[in-house]
């Protein structure tokens, strides 16, 4: 079952791009490998989900390797263009970390099924894939660091170490897609509320 | 590899407790989820990594998920004791909560292997052994909610909702396990005391 959150990376409407087929099965993909593991999920298991014949799935995807390729580059570049909207927000650091802590979060609670397989399987990715998706990484925390460094600057932080802190805000953002479900008490705005007073708080923002 | 942190789960000197061969598989099943998932792991996988036979595999443990079973509740209690230790180390919830963080975190960091398996395989664990290690996770939530409370009343914390805040700070140390590899820039010791500083900001700690 594909949540709102996965449908949304690939969304069906805009028409040419991507043909209806390949998108079915990046959905089917995300089905798969949160069920199974990425690596007890066979090809075979992906076209059945997308109700295609493994012939038809190869059309689209070479391998299975490129579909999970293909799944953590959109699912990084969705939470990166998250991250640098939020930077780009205002002028204010602690307004712009806020609002980064809350989207951050938020996204990973509504999509913790494709942000437990974008973040948890980077090892299977073929070398190259890899790169492309370090490097999406890197820019993320970079935005993040980026941020509180302008707050420090200001006087608006206060912070011992700022690799460190900057680690922290991603870290708790991600791992909300280990333990967030539609189970979870609190809404993903709401925890994204939460966890954005409690970021803020870590970075020492005054006032 | 094992690295000194598994290892430590099962300590070979203690005579008597385990047979050395079940310490053998506990260790090679480790390093084989670790490697390939535990998906796609066989007991055969698992034997050979311990030099020995599917069937020698079978005398101690009925199934691949006997093995995870053992690893979850093991890791599980590892770090429900270090909790409970650091609740009980002092009077004072300050001085609890520094080396509950510093512990707990420098655990996920030294054994990342290990926590990686004990904290992202859950959903493979049968039923029963599933509820166990529930308790154990209800438990040390339970136990970091308790010391944040007690700051709380004495107003050496100021949180406005200890649940999430209690969440927020195990789910930053289960993460280290997710990021941090054995070429990290910080020793698990320095992530620790990192950690610990932000955690008590989070809680609004004084003094």
């Amino acid at each position: 079952m594909t949540d709102q959150a996965t449908a949304d990376l690939w969304p069906g409407e805009r028409t040419g791009e991507r043909p209806e087929a390949a998108r079915r099965l990046l959905l089917a993909a995300v089905d798969s490998f949160a069920r199974r593991g990425y690596h007890a999920t066979t090809t075979r298991d992906i076209a059945t989900a997308a109700g295609m014949s493994p012939a038809a799935l190869y059309i689209h995807y070479p391998s299975k390797a490129a579909l999970l390729s293909e799944i953590s580059r959109t699912g990084h570049q969705a939470t990166l263009n998250l991250v640098e909207h939020a930077a780009r927000s205002d002028s204010d650091p602690v307004a712009q970390m806020r609002l980064l802590v809350e989207d951050f979060t938020a996204w990973h609670a509504r999509g913790h099924t494709v942000g437990r397989i974008v973040n948890h399987e980077l090892h299977a990715l073929p070398d190259e894939d890899f790169e492309v998706v370090a490097e999406l990484r890197r820019r993320i925390e970079e935005t993040v660091k980026a941020v509180i460094d302008t707050g420090v600057a200001s006087g608006a932080f206060d912070v011992p170490d700022v690799r460190t802190a900057a680690r922290a805000v991603t870290s708790l953002g991600i791992d909300v897609s280990r333990w967030y479900t539609d189970r979870s008490s609190e809404t993903p705005e709401e925890l994204g509320r939460r966890y954005g007073i409690l970021v803020l708080r870590m970075l020492g923002a005054t006032g």
